[in-house]
């Protein structure tokens, strides 16, 4: 018989997997002990700071429901959403970076021709985007699904307000036969995240503010490209460089331009100042012969 | 403007928490993202499987209530409390060893005297425990406080009963003057450890089972003495090899003499087979120079 001590332990978990039938699982399980178990020596864990961490966990657990998922926070504000991102888009130079893709996406928005106001009646500046699709060499990526959502002026996505169904800053568009695409929207403004929680005791704790710099959010999707799930940020924007989910990229900043009042892009004429942002979007075609399709 | 990409995150990460107030709180934030970055770089975490790996944590705290701490059972599954018993409880060899607390102790169980039935009408066969605590050298630990719990015949402990308050093999004794004491109450047998969870579904994939092989929990006190938390637990038990929360160590396990129907240590005459235990618990003196008081 093996005794368990403090040497042994981590072998000995080990071991009982030995019939675990997934091989991926089973290899994802012992690297979660391994490296549990190596930061529980690493820091060595007293037994009132693992109780800390169970009723902290615990609370995750309570405050996380349909609507608010504390659990993605957790991972956003630790880098580790960020980071799988990271490892799992890597692509060659030259195409588009790939960011987090955050809690307030959500299936089936409003489909807008070019042009529309996805806005939809948002609290804010009024902004006229225009967007190009491509691929590395510069080729025109028509029809591609173009997915944008995003805060309005008070930092609120829709599906924050609790007394409406209507989809503010939100909605699917195509790309025209020339691989750009144009919508009337807000100015994205900067705005923290859910922070009256675990995750935001955490962060107090820690020194930390819970603020994303604004941004836009994108999906796009196209044939023969693998799917980009992105954001543009707002150039000058004061917490570029302290994002609480660490989604900043320095090539996903863009400068947003602003206007005095008078004839809007679109033909318009507004009686405010109003912003203009154009993007291009460069989409990492699929390789045939690596089977990957996303 | 630092770039976050999948080489730089990290150590952006570990940077932002320059200001945290609390030295040991940065040291354990340091140490959580270091590994947790380590573990998804390690395994190439892919995006589906940290989705997973969010709805498995969301199902953990949701089935946690009051009743039910799924997870602690997470972490005495994975070893991680175990481990965590082991660094905080080294002790010169010849003390008895620290094994798990587990979930099912009690605050406030009833007092019995010395020769008491702890079982209190609990299900299973009579079994009468003796038992004698020392220190180190040998010398009696007089009026020491000995807490005991355990589960009955089908495998439960009282608190898993939802229609009774009564207290069912659970019970605080002194030890006498020799450092002794004994009480009555039923044979400890092997248990599933809560399997209707996510945790229970996790042991499945892994290919493992939830059993416990028989023991009793101790929880001693004396002044001058450190806390012992410990299980003794019954020779030849089948799930010895197996314990689903890895709490055995070799040096806990005891014989339990069974014993034909007739007169019991403490004089009546039993109808039915009954067992004996007998152990000694050798507690660690606390380093008056240590200032460590438990
Ligand atoms: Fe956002
Ligand atoms: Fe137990």
């Amino acid at each position: 018989m093996q005794n368990v001590d403090e040497d042994t332990i981590t072998q000995i978990v080990l071991a009982r997997h030995a019939n675990a039938a997934n091989p991926r699982l089973k290899q994802i399980i012992t690297s979660v002990v391994q490296y549990l178990h190596g930061f529980a020596r690493d820091i060595q864990l007293s037994e009132e700071e693992w109780f800390q961490g169970i009723q902290f966990l615990t609370e995750v657990g309570h405050i996380t429901d349909d609507k608010r998922q504390e659990f993605i926070l957790l991972s956003d504000t630790l880098g580790l959403s960020m980071l799988v991102t990271a490892l799992n888009n890597r692509k060659p130079r030259g195409c588009t970076e790939s960011t987090v893709f955050g809690p307030f996406f959500v299936e089936g928005a409003p489909v807008y021709e070019n042009g529309a106001d996805v806005g939809n009646g948002a609290k804010g500046e009024q902004c006229f985007v225009t967007g190009r699709v491509t691929g590395l060499h510069g080729e025109p990526v028509p029809d591609a699904r173009v997915d944008v959502w995003q805060a309005d002026s008070d930092g609120f996505y829709d599906v924050q307000y609790e007394d409406t169904e209507r989809a503010y800053g939100r909605g699917t568009l195509r790309t025209l036969p020339d691989g750009t695409f144009n919508f009337r929207s807000i100015t994205a403004e900067s705005y923290p995240i859910p922070h009256d929680g675990p995750v935001g005791r955490m962060l107090t704790a820690l020194g930390r503010h819970p603020w994303r710099p604004a941004h836009l959010h994108f999906m796009i999707d196209a044939p023969g490209y693998e799917r980009l799930i992105t954001h543009v940020f707002r150039s000058g924007d004061e917490y570029l460089d302290s994002d609480a989910v660490f989604g900043v990229r320095s090539s996903l900043i863009a400068n947003w331009e602003r206007h005095k009042a008078g004839t809007a892009p679109d033909g318009t004429v507004l009686d405010g100042p109003f912003g203009t942002l154009d993007f291009t979007f460069v989409l990492n075609r699929i390789d045939p012969g690596s089977g990957r399709i996303k």
